[in-house]
C-alpha cells in the first residue's frame, strides 16, 4: 500500500474531511476558528545528511507552522514530542524549534519526551483564523498561484549546496498566507510534498482540474533546465504556498509570488497541456 | 541521563512552566482557556504484550484525554500522528482511537501518517477550561485525594489478568476532572507515571510536601498485600487523578474517590511517616 491508499483507510474511519486540509478546523464562535495540525518527522526519511540538531529542531516547528500558514492562520502554540535516541541532541533541537516558533509569533509551549531507537519528532501546532482557507474552495476559471520558488529544497538534497537553507531551515509562509487569505484567495495549501502532488491533493479536494504552464515557474539559477523542471514539479520540502484566486482579485505585493496556471472544470492535471501521472514524495510500505 | 535530568534541559530552553502541568494553557479571553497536550507512545516501551491494535488506538487517545481531564478541561479535538510499521494495523488503531474520543466527547479530527520501523503513535489533544487546575496550586493543610484505585494497570502488566482492562483500555477521568475542578480543588494531575512519581511532580510544582498513608489506598483484591502496595505506589499506567483540596471543600460524590494524605509546608514526600526515594516509571538513556 502507498500513502494514498492508506489515506482512504483514514477517510473511512475518521471521515473524508480529516484528510483534505492542512489543519483541522474547530469553530470557536461567529468569527474565529481554531486550527490544529500535527506532523511526524524522523531521522531516516526526513532529515538530510549533515543537518544540525538545531536545524532539525527548526524544521520540526516549521512544518507545522507552514500548515497553519497554508490556511491563512495565525500560529499561537507549538508542542513538540521528542523520541530521543541520544540525550546530547535534545538541547539544540529545542533551541532550534523555539527559534522557529519565535520567528513566526508562536510559543513553544511544551511537549513530551521519550527514549526512541530512531530520532522521531512530532510537532503539533495550534493557530487561529477568522476565515480558514481550505483546499477545496477553487472555482473553474480561477487562476493558480504559488509563493516561493519550487524545487530549491530538492536541489539542495541532490547536491546544489547554494540552496541548503531552503532544505534545512525552511521558512513557513505565515505572513504570506495571512495576506493571501485577506485578499480573498479561494483555496490554499502548502507544497511540502512537491508541486504536482500538491496540485493532485487540491484536485482531490475540489473535484476540479488544474492546468499549469511550466515556463511560468521561475528557473533555478545554476541548475540545468531539465533537472530544474523535475525539481520544480516533483521535489518536496519547499514549504511554499499553492493557491487559487478569481481573476478579479488583487493579490498582495508579495515577493516570490507567481501565477502559473488556471483551474478547469475537467478534473485532470495538465502541465503544458499534457496530462501528467503523479509522482513526488510519498511514503511507501511493503 | 534520566528523564528528570532531561526535563531540566527542557526547562532551560522552553521555560519551567512547560514541564509543570499536564497541558499547556493558552488564554482565549476573560473566562476561557485552551488546553493543549501531546503524548508519544511506541511499541517497545508502551504497549503491553498481547494488546490489540484497537486497544493501542484507544490507549493513544486516552493518554491525551487524561491530560485534559487532569486540568479539569473539556476535550474537543484529538490529532493522531501514526508512525506505522505495517499497513494492516492502521484501520483498527484508528477505530480504537476514534472510539475513545467519542466516548469522552472529543473528535478525532486528523493527524499525520509516516512509515516507521517501530510503531509510534503521538496523540495531541485540545480542550477548554474556564479555570484550569494546575499542579502547583496546593496549600499547606490541604488534603490529598485520588480518583481510581492505583496499581491495577501495573498488576495487569505483571500477570494479574483480571485487571487487564485498566492497562489496555484506560479510562480518562474526564467527568471526574471537571467535577473536581468545579468543586474547587487546588491542584490536580493524572497519575499516569505512578502515584509516588506523580506526588514528586506535584512537589516540584508547588514547593510543598506531601504525606500519604498507604492504608488509605484501597487494596487490590486478589493481589498479596506487599506486592499490591508496590503496585499502588510505583505502578504506572492507571490514569487516575491526584488532587488536593482545602478541608472545607465539599467533594462531589464520585466513585473510587479516596482521601489519602495531607499537604505539608516541609517539601518532603512521606509515606506512613517515612521519607521515600522516588521510583516509578521513567525513561532511561545510556
Amino acid at each position: 500500500m502507498d500513502e494514498r491508499e492508506l489515506k482512504r483507510v483514514v477517510a473511512g474511519v475518521v471521515g473524508r474531511e480529516a484528510i483534505l486540509d492542512d489543519c483541522a478546523v474547530y469553530p470557536l464562535g461567529e468569527e474565529s476558528n481554531l486550527l490544529a495540525t500535527t506532523d511526524m518527522l524522523h531521522e531516516s526519511t526526513d532529515f538530510p545528511a549533515g543537518i544540525s540538531n538545531r536545524e532539525i529542531g527548526w524544521m520540526s516547528a516549521a512544518v507545522t507552522l507552514s500548515d497553519i500558514a497554508a490556511m491563512g492562520g495565525d500560529p499561537a502554540l507549538v508542542l513538540l514530542a521528542v523520541g530521543l535516541d541520544r540525550t546530547s541532541r535534545l538541547q539544540d533541537i529545542l533551541i532550534g524549534a523555539r527559534e522557529c516558533c519565535e520567528a513566526y509569533g508562536a510559543r513553544l509551549a511544551g511537549g513530551d519526551l521519550d527514549a526512541h531507537g530512531e530520532l522521531t519528532l512530532v510537532s503539533s501546532g495550534i493557530g487561529f483564523a477568522d476565515r480558514p482557507v481550505r483546499r477545496s474552495g477553487a472555482r473553474p476559471g480561477d487562476l493558480v498561484g504559488i509563493v516561493g520558488v519550487p524545487g530549491r529544497a530538492q536541489a539542495a538534497l541532490e547536491g546544489y549546496d547554494m540552496f541548503r537553507g531552503y532544505l534545512c531551515t525552511p521558512k513557513p509562509r505565515v505572513r504570506e498566507g495571512r495576506a493571501l487569505a485577506a485578499a480573498g484567495v479561494t483555496s490554499m495549501m502548502d507544497v511540502s510534498d512537491g508541486l504536482l502532488l500538491s496540485l493532485d491533493d487540491m484536485r482531490l479536494a475540489s473535484g476540479l482540474g488544474y492546468a499549469i504552464e511550466s515556463e511560468k515557474i521561475p528557473p533555478l539559477s545554476g541548475v540545468p533546465a531539465g533537472i530544474a523542471r523535475r525539481f520544480a514539479l516533483e521535489g518536496g520540502g519547499d514549504f511554499g504556498l499553492l493557491f487559487t484566486f478569481p481573476p478579479g482579485v488583487i493579490l498582495p505585493p508579495l515577493p516570490e509570488l507567481f501565477v502559473i496556471g488556471t483551474v478547469t472544470r475537467e478534473p485532470s492535471l495538465l502541465v503544458d497541456g499534457k496530462e501528467v501521472v503523479i509522482s513526488g514524495y510519498q511514503h511507501h510500505w511493503d
